[in-house]
């Protein structure tokens, strides 16, 4: 086990909760298509937060909840998809809006997409293990709402905005990383894209089209990768940890959609006493979910110090990963 | 020393070299102003590749250096402040290009704009430190010129495009990291920035506007940052090891400007046979420049095995990082 502590969890949810009826209505969108299809009841939207506000919200957050300060952390990792300029990083506008004044340990940004927190995880952990650093936060601060495609009901109704930030430190405890795994299928590299915006398609040689600058997912090739690449993945994830899926306490996936929770579910014959998920309130906040649903499912009381959990999800890449986490 | 070898080093130049007469005379900057002021000469601008085609170049090249297939790697980190797409991370796109086909060894993105290359290295280090990984590749690639404010002639004769590629991997030789350092002054984290196309001012909200959807630098106040910061960094960065400047056998400075450069050897007091520079044929190449500069080094003979190297550099946020590398 690669010993790590998660000492402090914290959100930071944008002030404006949006139901799916007031979402239908605006963008005339079929009543009751967001709950059926997405499995959605509502979510959050940034209407005035930038990502590195709701990210200090979050850190702020996970720092009383591990009683420390500034002067307590070693590094500051922003790991997400968002981000509220292209230049500087995002974990510098972070710390900038903590206002930590002299403070001047160290920030980088780990970009995964969906799986940004878990593999910024895994890397802090080693970070760790190798003595350097003591403590570290983690920051994934997403939102998904201002980049959605408003023609895509499918994407429009699933996503939505929020952060969640993590402390860990060095421990002599009994938790920590059991085992962990990531692979990226190069075939659905395309399956998740925002075709404008970046250097490809640089504003200068595009107008502005709120489709070519949005977010697009083919929700059915994913699903389809995802179940042809999940049982060998997740075969591997355990191989010669001598666990498996009934040992898991508690699973927290990425909230991808509906039917992908339900798919996870189906084939792995889950209980679903065996899964927290925040979708219905939360929507999918892309690297925030995670651990907003980590969190969310501490704060309820259904994670117990020495547990075994399985954070689990894709990402766009198309990448899988899993870790087993000895609270 | 954390152990670890550089086995490959790579480049990926874009096909369309620009003299610095040609971009005056273009751009109506005054004659000479580019290598009196910038220290630029030549550069390389990207006018039809892609971020993810120069890095795949770069990558094939450090690949054969290293006499490796991408069987022998367990991982594929992208260190860069550009890319091509905001989703997928550049990672996904990287190994799209290189067209591996079933090989699913994992991607992610490391992004601390200039010093992304040495954030990626000192993080991968450690990574194999942990035994989970035994051979990584870093690609750093850049493509400043499209996003340049055609109006700052500071900048835009400044900067130039390019890719380098690293492999490296668990090693029993004597060789490694022996000390690094990062350090973050919020005070500076928006001395650089690129105001739109972020989510802070989309570009739904913003009509294209050449200035505003560019990338800016405060250069003066960089140069007094650095220069105030520096002393104490660099003391820091040495401090337990016994080391100091003059054992550095070469420093691979980030090629951040010309006064830059001049100042920290002036301030530092280094002869100019210790530092190895490419700012003249290559301009400020954002997080590639470390990387161009340390494999230009080695090609030309300044680095043998065992040398003890400096990589040192500035990057937006405002963030000094520093590695002494025992090669």
């Amino acid at each position: 086990m690669r010993k790590v502590k998660i000492t402090g969890l914290g959100l930071g949810i944008p002030a404006k909760k949006v139901s799916s009826e007031e979402l239908e209505e605006k963008y005339g969108i079929p009543a009751g298509f967001s709950e059926k299809y997405s499995g959605v009841s509502s979510r959050y939207f940034a209407e005035t937060e930038s990502c590195a506000q709701l990210g200090a919200l979050a850190l702020h957050d996970a720092m009383r909840d591990a009683g420390i300060t500034c002067s307590d952390l070693d590094l500051l990792i922003s790991a997400a998809g968002s981000y509220d300029h292209p230049i500087p990083h995002q974990s510098a506008l972070l710390k900038k809006e903590m206002n930590w004044g002299p403070n001047t340990i160290p920030v980088f940004d780990i970009d995964a997409t969906c799986l940004s927190f878990v593999t910024a995880l895994d890397v802090a952990t080693d970070l760790i293990g190798s003595g350097r650093y003591r403590r570290i936060a983690i920051v994934s601060s997403e939102i998904a709402s201002r980049t959605a495609n408003p023609h895509a009901f499918e994407t429009f109704t699933l996503f939505g905005d929020g952060a969640a930030a993590a402390i860990i430190e060095a421990t002599e405890e009994d938790c920590g990383i059991l085992t962990s795994r990531f692979e990226t299928w190069e075939e659905g590299a395309l399956h998740t894209i925002f075709p404008g915006g970046g250097l490809k398609n640089f504003y200068r040689d595009h107008p502005y089209d709120p489709v070519f600058f949005s977010f697009h997912m083919d929700g059915m090739k994913l699903l389809k990768l995802a179940r042809k690449t999940l049982p060998a993945f997740v075969e591997h994830l355990f191989q010669g940890t001598g666990l498996q899926m009934a040992d898991m306490d508690l699973i927290i996936p990425h909230q991808a959609s509906k039917a992908g929770l339900a798919l996870f579910r189906a084939d792995f014959n889950l209980p679903e006493s065996q899964l927290h998920n925040t979708l219905d309130t939360f929507g999918n906040c892309i690297a925030a979910s995670i651990p907003i649903t980590l969190c969310d499912a501490v704060r309820k009381g259904r994670v117990e110090r020495g547990d075994t959990l399985l954070l689990i999800g894709s990402a766009a890449g198309f990448t899988l990963g899993g870790m087993v986490l000895k609270y």
